[in-house]
């Protein structure tokens, strides 16, 4: 078998990737990040998640971006909610952390290497998403670039190092309806920016109402447990 | 003063890289790395560099690389030593390790873009050098774009930033000849990939080699302090 170095947030996107590369006969490296994200608890849903699929890893990786600030989620700075659609569509919003994705595949490189993979795979998403420069089609194409000059293997001609987004065209209803198929319990998964510390969604943030017009433009039941209901 | 920012090792290239950056006028913000290396003492020379450089701000960022491994210098593996010239000129050592600089860029693309900087400096360099894939011209010039795809100043087209890299093509001997003009203090520097707890060199490992050379080629007395000497 293959193997793959997934990106696993624990939210719906990075798992319904999971389910993916394991259909495609992958054998799967996981990697999470405790990074001082105020939503610390989706590193539990990741556990959750990386246990149930019976992943060949699963590593957590501890990089304190709370000293960077410069964002919702790793600074004293409020999460915004109940954002009407068009806010939500317009610009870059306060939750937006420095560089996250950069540095998340750039240790996601690192698994790689040591582990002779040449396939790396992300969960971001460019059509129901947050505006985040760094989940943008361009982006990941030119860090595919960039990682096919820095490793061994890149002067070696052992391989090409692919950078697979395989969601990144996909509405969050296409999204859920795949995962639903390949038997994602998106019961598991956290998306909210703000749980509680049980895990309960705010219901209010950008993310959760991404998340809750996924659940309803798929037209199934949403498994999220909000705060107060 | 416009920032910068600037990584640094603790290593003779990356102390001239700041002094260099402090002369063309920049504000210093110093980014350091705790990796889990072998040679952690490294650690120490760079806070002395930065105090007696007075940088605005020197940062050291803790992440644990032994989980990855792969390299003598931070897996269990003996670092090469007293290795022919021709050995060291040919392929890649088992010293490098898996998107380091990768990841320390990245890290240093947050920062940067925390501060508002479009200027980031590193003190690659692709002759006396030790053949890591990741210290290669073309390799800093993806990174680079990769970076001007990656933020949010990147989509709101506030600046583009830009890795410099200004050691890349000269001699362990002319950055030597640089650094001592702009003052550096080459003694409070450390280069050896396998130092004793004191942070004396073992003078064998490639890294002390090329620094032996530049000093003899550059006609000046070496200030390292070397085990049993």
């Amino acid at each position: 078998m293959p193997k793959a170095v997934v990106l696993l947030s624990g939210g719906l996107d990075s798992s319904t990737v999971l389910a993916l590369v394991q259909q495609q006969g992958y054998e799967v490296y996981a990697l999470s990040f405790s990074y001082g994200q105020r939503h610390n608890v989706e590193i539990e849903a990741a556990k959750r998640i990386a246990n149930s699929a019976n992943v060949a890893e699963h590593a957590i990786i501890d990089i304190d971006l709370r000293g960077f600030g410069g964002s919702a989620l790793t600074a004293d700075i409020d999460v915004p909610k109940d954002r009407s659609e068009n806010e939500i569509n317009t610009g870059i919003p306060i939750t937006y952390v420095p560089a996250r994705n950069t540095i998340f595949l750039s240790f996601a490189l690192a698994k790689a290497e040591v582990l002779g993979s040449f396939d790396i795979f992300v969960g971001v998403n460019a059509l129901d998403y947050s505006g985040y420069p760094d989940c943008r089609p361009e982006y990941v194409a030119s860090f595919e670039a960039m990682a096919n000059l820095a490793t061994k293997a890149s002067v070696e001609g052992e391989g090409v190092l692919k950078i697979h987004a395989p969601l990144i065209d996909q509405t969050k209803a296409e999204i859920i309806a795949r995962g639903l198929e390949l038997g994602v319990d998106y019961g598991q998964t956290i998306s909210c920016y703000d749980p509680d510390t049980t895990g309960a969604a705010c219901g209010g943030c950008d993310s959760c109402q991404l998340r809750k017009k996924g659940f309803t433009e798929a037209g199934v039941t949403d498994p999220t447990r909000y705060q107060n209901s």
